[in-house]
């Protein structure tokens, strides 16, 4: 018996050993096929230019679903099937004119802007008046309805250049684009201009969302572009400036929508569920290239990478695309709920939202009664993954639609590229498929996929 | 003294911890400045769009030096100088004509191409012979002078997609363009085709140098897109196909041309030498932006980063941008040699030519007598840099231009960058100002200014 003891403590390393080649070895497949036979970037060219912009409850993401629905169809899933939810419904309407009136000093001039997702229509003359800058919400509250009823608020804070993670710097500023105008309004602003959340300066207006909670009342509320809004700053050092806004966006009655999912029963263990995912909704100003369709045909090359490497998974392995990621969130709560009804377990779930960039790991995050033990665990691949740049971070959140899984206990994970670059084309009419690199969004699938992999093999 | 020791021992973790404390709290600084009053961006925005095309030889490289020297003047260096040095001096001449010449299956069809450096001319008329496609030097020797007699020589394999490395792909190709055509002019063909040395399947040709022996038999050879590349070979596979090219190129005499140099004395060891540099001179077909502008301002950046920190360096710091690293080194070379005769010691230089991308960290090379004991002491640094994604490789080289200070004992550092769009743009007519992202720039500029800051304090 000791000497089988001792056996056994002898093979146990080289078994282990052995474990690791294999892995290393399948995990170079995964890159080589991700490299050469990806079908992300056709995938994504289809979606960006055949479908284009997605925003909930437009014609845009109904036909993003019928693509999505008969994709799936071709990718060899058990079941492939759209999962209902109902969508807000914003619309732009026209093109906004936002311009500075009868200024002393150069005119009347327009400024690149672009409406905030949720912003109310200014009625077909417009609104005007003067413009008053400040730099957060509580400078603003801090003024008092006086000093504001009847103004143009311009909030003007501009993302902190410091920070190395653009994200970081995003997180820092963007209270003042989603409840800026919704304050602004409570003080009896007539509309409201926010500084693009960029660190570019250029002339893109970035839109995204902004929330009033009593939607009848939403005020006229814009993006000017970084270059724009500098250019107002400074002539406000001047004198008095009016600026002149025209909407026409409005709320529709809430529509029915879908995400996409496509199923491959596991093998051993079918109760055990892995997800990846991304989201199918976009912005209606662009083609939603990185954002987010850059996840979604990232995660569905996962299964044409098991399907050209044969890997059958033991696991259920799950490929959704979720619909409103943008404003609303609907197709991830509708998600999470359905799944938590069944009493399902999501031992991980992997979402890439962060745009089609250099992979450079994987941040994650679990009910904090499981994290010690799932982050150990994880953490043990990152020798198999650091020779492709990819590292587990034990901190830094997974994705808006993955989050709501936490319950179920498993770890969540955020794809996470290269962060520079995210920023210049986020909710931009410049976010289109020529802004996304092929070998940047194939090293990502490759990692995701890699990953599954190992879920896959040694669960969680 | 028991006591005192005691007291050292528990003293010296501390003051090792408030030192690194300084050094955290110093590189903070340096990445404020750079991300906030760097000037890399605006230099690289000059020497692009106001100088351009800067190929050895030319008008471009002479009003380059012109440029840099003015420049460096306003930098605040104790001594800024130009050091001579004969550069090669080829000229292209008219643009190429390279076109398959009634093909049965699709006519006369232009290619897109570019003639390498160092190519010959085709004479007015041009040439035109029967497509040989190999996929290798060794392939064409193989066939023999009898086959390859009067052809035109295809070189077609591609860099490798699956390395993860864009540079260790162009490692495993470029011989093709190098020596390529050499070889077939050896035997006997009348001019040659190169693969472009991209990843990318574009329409872009990538130029790049070419070597022969006998300048004077130097036949046409020029880089035709990937594209075409793809397009040329499916036609191959079905009938026989004439090429013709007509290229104007020409060498001219050797001309004078200088590296640009400025020097801080060091306060303390001036005779331990910190060099940074990049190279001045591109090819002529574009502004040279990440090869190499990008590197040039990024150096020149740690200076302007110094100054506005108010580090005045104990070693002596220099700043160099070399001339001809494209087309023989002679930069390079006038610069060792000088500095070898005067007995200069180089305790590290830093060589940025690898684009200007998000930074990674620093691949490094020395004397193999002290490599060990170099990379020991700069790899204790990397807990200061790594929170900036920045990590010292003990491997991967220096850079082309400063490798020839070797035999002075010191360490030589390349700034390595995210690799996956370099070849996007190398050697090609799309390498411009707006192929860079500023916050990239500046990112690898910080990096090279914090690496200096520890140099200097530390020594090597």
């Amino acid at each position: 018996m000791k000497k089988i003891l001792i056996l056994l403590c002898c093979l146990l390393p080289i078994l282990t050993f052995a474990q690791e080649d294999e892995d290393a070895f399948k995990i170079r497949e995964i890159y080589d096929i991700s490299l050469t036979q990806g079908d992300a970037y056709e995938t994504l060219e289809h979606l960006c230019t055949k479908v284009g912009g997605r925003l909930s409850g437009s014609p845009g993401a109904a036909a993003a679903v019928d693509y999505g629905k008969a994709k799936f169809e071709t990718m060899g899933f058990d079941s492939v099937w759209l999962q209902p939810c109902m969508v807000p419904h914003w619309e732009r309407g026209d093109k906004e004119v936002v311009k500075i009136v009868a200024s002393q000093t150069i005119g009347t001039q327009g400024l690149n802007a672009v409406a905030l997702g949720g912003t109310g229509s200014s009625g077909k003359v417009g609104v005007a008046g003067e413009v008053i800058e400040v730099k957060g919400i509580e400078e603003l509250k801090a003024l008092g309805a006086a000093k504001v009823r009847g103004k143009v608020v311009f909030y003007n804070r501009p993302m902190d250049p410091l920070q190395v993670s653009t994200f970081a710097a995003y997180g820092g500023a963007v209270d003042q684009r989603v409840y800026g105008p919704a304050a602004a309004m409570e003080l009896g602003a007539v509309a409201t201009l926010v500084r693009s959340m960029t660190t570019k300066l250029d002339d893109v207006p970035h839109s995204g969302v902004t929330y009033f909670e009593d939607r009848s009342k939403a005020i006229p509320a814009v993006a000017i572009s970084t270059k724009d809004a500098e250019m107002l700053s400074a002539l406000l050092e001047k004198e008095p400036v009016r600026v002149y806004v025209k909407t026409d966006c409005q709320w529709m009655p809430d529509k029915l929508s879908y995400n996409v999912v496509g199923e491959i029963k596991g093998s051993r263990f079918p109760d055990e569920i892995i997800l990846v995912g991304g989201h199918l909704d976009s912005w209606d100003l662009n083609q939603g290239a990185h954002d987010d369709g850059a996840g979604c045909t990232q995660a569905l090359d996962v299964i044409n990478t098991f399907n050209k490497l044969n890997i059958k998974p033991q696991r259920t392995l799950r490929c959704v695309w979720f619909m409103n990621e943008e404003n609303g969130q609907e197709g991830a709560k509708a998600y999470a709920n359905w799944s938590n009804d069944r009493g399902e377990k999501h031992i991980a779930a992997i979402e890439s939202d962060r745009g089609g960039f250099t992979p450079r790991g994987f941040t994650t995050e679990a009910d904090e009664k499981v994290y010690k033990t799932h982050i150990k665990k994880a953490k043990e691949w990152d020798k198999l993954l650091s020779p492709y740049g990819i590292v587990i971070k034990p901190s830094g959140g997974s994705g808006a639609d993955v989050t709501r899984l936490k319950p179920q206990m498993g770890l969540l994970f955020g794809l996470q590229p290269d962060s520079q670059r995210y920023f210049d084309y986020h909710h931009a009419p410049n976010d289109n498929f020529e802004a996304v690199n092929k070998r940047e969004l194939e090293l990502g699938a490759a990692a995701m996929s890699s990953l599954v992999y190992l879920l896959d093999k040694y669960g969680m």
